[in-house]
This record gives C-alpha cells, sequence and structure tokens, in this order.
C-alpha cells in the first residue's frame, strides 16, 4: 500500500498542473478525481475531464520534492478536495499513507486528516499514443501562434469544426494554425526548425487554454504525437493529451485577398488605434448594429458611431500612411480591438477593397506570416 | 448652461466616490444617473440607491482639478456609461459643455463625444439634515469599529432590525457598536474623545462596506448627524447619507455572561488557532450539522471533526494558558474563523461556561471593550 513523505510545496506545484485537467462538470464521476500511482521511480498524478488527460510525473530523485517512497501502489481521491487539504497542511513536510478500505492518512505537524479514497481500477484508461520520430516544437512557439489565433474561434456550438484552431504541418517543416468564426479570421504561419511527420488536425480552444497553464516553460522543446484522435504533447513530465475536432476544415487559404485587389492602405499605430477604437465600442455598443463608421477622405481618417438613445463619438485618427482610394466602411469594433491586441509589433498595415469586402490586418513590417481578416457590416 | 474643463484624473476620481452609491438594481430609474450641478464655487456630483446618497463637492480652488468653469447648471447623465466613457477619454483634459436639448458634448484631443442628458427637475430631493452640533469621530476609528462587528449580521432579510450593526451614543461619550446573526455576537465599546448627543440606531451593513470606500482618509475627523431616520456623515467635501433600519434592536448586554460563570479559560495563539480551524472545516463542510469538536481533557486540546462520506480531521492544539474544567464542545468553525480573523493582537482569550452555553472570545489583554460570542451546536 502507498507511503511516502514528500515536501508540501514541491506536491502542489505538481497537483496544480494536474488539476487543469480535471473539471469539476463531468459526466462521469470518476472524471473529478485525481488518480496517484506511486512506483519505486516515483509518483505519478493523472488527471482527466474526457477531452484533455494529463499525466504528471514527479521522479524519486528530484530534490525539490524531497520524496521518500516506502509504499507503492494506486488510489484514486477527490481532487479539489484533496487539492484544499494539502494547501491548507501546517507543516512543510506532508507524509500519506494508504490504510485499509482505501482509506488515505495525511500527516503533517500535529494534523491528521483522513480521507476516503477509490479503487483506483474504476479509473478510465488514457489510450497512449506513441510514435517513433515525434515532432520537437518550442513552448514559447506554440503559445504564440495559439494567442495569435485563438482569440478568432467560434464560440457557438452549432458549427463545431470552427471553435478550435486548425493546425497544419505540410513539407514537414511548414506549420500554419488558423481560426476563423466566419466574421474574422486569424493566421499564423512558422517555418519549424525540426523536421515531423505532414497533419492536419483541429485543436479545441479549450485545449489551448489548459495548454498554457501546464507548460509554463516557454524555452523547452515538447515532442508532438497524433493518433486516435488525439494530439498528445510531451515532455520528460508532463504528458498532455487533447481529444482533436472531428471533421474537415475549410480551406481558408482562398479568403485572403489577392495583393492586386486592395484599393486602400493605412498604417496605424497600434495602441493609438486600439484606443479609438475602445471609445468607439462604448457607443457602438448601443447602437442596433453594433458598428462603428471609418470615413477616410483625403488626408482625414474618422471614426464614428451614432446611437441614437445614448449619443455619438466623432473622433480624427491620425493615419502615419495612407496610399490609394478614399473608403467609408462600418465593422464591429471588437473585432479590430482583439486583432491589434495580439500585435507586438508597434504598427499595423490595413489594407482593405471595397467596403463590403473583407479587409485585413498585418504588423506593418510582416508580409504574410501574420496575416488576419475582419468582414465589413453593410449599413445604410 | 454647463460649460467647464477639468484635469481628467481628479473628475474621475471624484466620480468613483460619488457612485458608490449609484446602483444598477434601482427600482426609480432616476436613481440610476448622476447628478451634475456646477455653480461659480465649484462642481457637486450626486448619487443615490435610496438607501444611500452621495453628495460630493469639487472645489473651483483644488489646484489638482485644474477646473475652469465658463458655465453653470445642473444635468442627469447615465452614470456608470458617462464613467466609462470619461475613464478612457485620450488627454489629460476634459472639456464638459452642455449643449442644446440637455445634450452634453465631452472633448478631449481629437476625441469628441456626445451624450444624451436628462434634466435634473426630476431627480428626487436628498432630505438635508442639518444639527447644530454634530458630533466628530475620527474615521480610523469608525471603520474599526464596523469592521470588528459587521461580519457578524445576520442575511436573513426576514428579521431586518439584525442585518445592520447597532450604534449606541450613551452618556456623551460612550460609543457601542453591536452586531449579531442570533448565532455569534460581536460587540465594540470606544469612549470617544468629543461630546455629541446620545443616539441608538442601526445602520445597514450595505453602508458600513460603501462608507469604507468613500472616506479613505483614516486620519480626518467626521461630522455625524442624525434626522428623519437617517444618518449623516461629513467631512469638508462629502456629505454620506444612510437610511436606517426602522425597529428597537434586542438588549445585547444580558447575552454576556457573568465572570462569575465561566468555568474554563483557554489563551491560544490567534493565527494557529484560525489555520486549525480552517482545516477543520474542510470536513466539518461535508457533514451534517456542519461542526467540530474540541475537547479539552487536561493538558490536551483536539479538534476533531468527522463525515462519514469524505473523511476526518483530528488536530491537537497547544493551549497557551489553560485554567479550570474540561470541556467537550461542538461548534461551526466559520463563526470562530470570522471572530479571530478581526483581532488585531497575536492572542485570544476563550471563556466557557458549558458545553450547551455561548464561549467568548477576547483580545488576550482586553477585559471587556472588545467581546465575541459563540453558541455552541448541540450534538449527540
Amino acid at each position: 500500500m502507498i507511503k511516502f513523505s514528500i515536501n508540501k510545496v514541491a506536491f502542489q506545484n505538481a497537483l496544480k498542473i494536474t488539476k487543469q485537467a480535471i473539471g469539476s462538470k463531468v459526466t462521469i464521476p470518476a472524471l473529478t478525481k485525481l488518480k496517484i500511482t506511486v512506483t519505486a521511480e516515483g509518483i505519478t498524478l493523472t488527471g482527466s475531464n474526457g477531452q484533455i488527460s494529463i499525466e504528471n510525473f514527479l521522479p524519486a530523485s528530484d530534490k525539490d520534492a524531497g520524496m521518500n517512497i516506502s509504499g507503492t501502489g494506486s488510489i484514486l481521491l477527490e481532487a479539489s478536495f484533496f487539492e484544499s487539504v494539502v494547501s491548507q497542511m501546517p507543516e512543510l513536510t506532508l507524509e500519506f499513507e494508504e490504510l485499509e478500505q482505501k482509506q488515505v492518512l495525511l500527516t503533517s505537524g500535529k494534523s491528521e486528516i483522513t480521507l476516503k479514497g477509490q479503487d483506483a481500477e474504476i479509473y478510465p484508461r488514457i489510450q497512449e499514443i506513441s510514435q517513433e520520430n515525434p515532432l520537437k516544437i518550442n513552448v514559447g512557439f506554440l503559445k504564440e501562434i495559439f494567442t495569435e489565433t485563438v482569440f478568432a474561434v467560434s464560440t457557438q456550438e452549432s458549427r463545431p469544426i470552427f471553435t478550435g484552431v486548425h493546425l497544419v504541418l505540410s513539407d514537414k517543416k511548414n506549420l500554419k494554425a488558423v481560426a476563423t468564426d466566419s466574421h474574422r479570421m486569424s493566421q499564423r504561419l512558422l517555418a519549424l526548425e525540426n523536421d515531423g511527420s505532414d497533419f492536419d488536425v483541429v485543436l479545441p480552444s479549450k485545449s489551448i487554454q489548459s495548454f498554457k497553464n501546464v507548460f509554463t516553460n516557454d524555452e523547452e522543446d515538447l515532442d508532438i504525437s497524433l493518433a486516435n484522435n488525439q494530439i498528445l504533447f510531451r515532455n520528460e513530465r508532463i504528458s498532455y493529451y487533447s481529444r482533436l475536432i472531428e471533421g474537415t476544415y475549410p480551406d481558408t487559404n482562398r479568403l485572403i485577398p489577392n495583393e492586386a485587389d486592395y484599393s486602400l492602405n493605412l498604417v496605424f499605430d497600434v495602441a493609438a488605434l486600439r484606443r479609438t477604437m475602445e471609445r468607439a465600442r462604448l457607443l457602438s455598443n448601443a447602437t442596433a448594429n453594433g458598428t462603428v463608421k471609418l470615413t477616410v477622405s483625403g488626408d482625414s481618417v474618422i471614426t464614428t458611431a451614432n446611437s441614437p438613445e445614448v449619443g455619438s463619438v466623432h473622433e480624427e485618427l491620425t493615419a502615419i500612411e495612407k496610399t490609394g482610394e478614399d473608403i467609408a466602411i462600418s465593422f464591429n469594433p471588437q473585432y479590430l480591438i482583439d486583432a491589434l491586441r495580439v500585435i507586438k509589433e508597434p504598427e499595423v498595415r490595413i489594407r482593405f477593397i471595397s467596403n463590403v469586402r473583407p479587409f485585413t490586418l498585418l504588423p506593418k513590417n510582416d508580409t504574410d506570416s501574420f496575416v488576419q481578416l475582419i468582414t465589413p457590416v453593410r449599413t445604410n
């Protein structure tokens, strides 16, 4: 039966990572549990909500964990309750001992807490993925392309394929991430340093959120493997499994306009444009169609929004660069705010075709590795 | 018609204070508005939710406000929307100009926002309170006695009188604050430095919350006046009105035991006892009656809680001092945690009569200025 002592902080940190995969709203009761597996080599903490699964291994050799294992086995404990108990234990060392009938005695200083556990046999098996030559990707790069695209996914479950980010590896090295909710689109291309087998998958946006909380070291490389409609991201300790969204993602390349079609090219300061849109949003939120109007006429660029009930906004914008024809175009300022938020360069290039065709955004000094697209709203 | 310019930050800070009195859930639509009154002397911002009203005066002479008044009058604006607009204006100076038909033009840099206002005549009149010799009390003292008592008010609207803090001034100088929800009680006595007319009122706990956000300078004195079932706290700029709870507060003095009745006296470290109770609460929350049991036997003091479904806790406590008889008593640990939270001294004295009578808590070096009382739960 399980028996070990461990540094409380190291154990808490490991619990925190595994808990990213454990939801409170799950249909299978076993999935509210944490699975603890102890071998002579160390302790594995497993959690799953059915969509995401995390296996987190704490090696006995880890000096920070101050681990002393004197009994092995597996057990299930109520995850959220167990985490609260561990975090409130009084001393820096925690003793964990399995008693008869799946009871667990936790001791720390003068505090003794007994918890009812369950047989680990009832825990669903996580289907392992093994791939001979997994693709290696830097965590920082992955987070970057996730951040640049995931905000544009659809939140409507009616078309599930659009609730994820489309990830494509082609020619073994060219990674593309793209997301769209049919009103706007964000696409990022990245040439990888390592080779891998081509893939074409759709990763749920929820998995992307917890991915960011699980892999916190941006410097390290992860192994990526695919099988059985699942993706596995793995480093030395953590195996992070996510289900993929089934279905075929539509071809988004055809949405990006041809260079020749653009009639107007503007460059703005990202922060200034974003603040203008935030002010305009205050008013546009109160209007029927929720739009602002951008009117470009000669050297003048004016943003307006008008709500008959609440009031109106009128603001002059400074375009750093303007080439092309005048335009008056209406759109939802929230889409532009979201788009500007993920542009790290100080200046953005916005190009228009007409007031009924989507317009595109690029960081000013970018050509095509990070392109965003926003569809205007037709107004009278 | 109103016309002024003002420093945005000074104006925002003034708005923030007044907004404490403006609720979004009000039955009278005018009470979602902010009333702005401009005279040659300065700007008054008035807000009210029917229970609390704040009049906040910004004098024209305030150098931080950089005010320039060129037109006077009164107008109503949607409070929460107006605050958002002001906070997002681009430059440090804000121009405010009333146009025709109660429209307001705000200008800051290149941003122009027009808002629809309403006639200030529809705003309910705040009944003024004037008292010749108002009582002067230090803000810091008031906050202290509020903090020490307000947590013990009842949250059940069925007995409204218990949802407020009972404030009594007797013999012109002796202030008493007391709150009880019938399971626990907290009472604080304070001898004032200034004289005032005796009073006996019940202040709603919600008013105490916003009071703390409105009066932020603990060093200053406030004038307190009473009339028409209202209390007024006032400094040079801010008049803070609160309705009082009608009815007679029961006599709580008779609840405090006589010295002679105590059979057991214990002294604990406040922080250590609180952490023990927080651990015990993890388990007691899962039990039917939500209690922990404290067993005092000779030199041993043990806290236990036991839930047949979840598990149990068993913890030895160190009593710094023990005199009297042994006891085993059950109570809701949340009450003890709340009580310990407001004790600023490092040690607390707890005295028991029997396992069915309320026990009392005092900061160890206190005799009777701050006493708390907790009723035990009878268990089998």
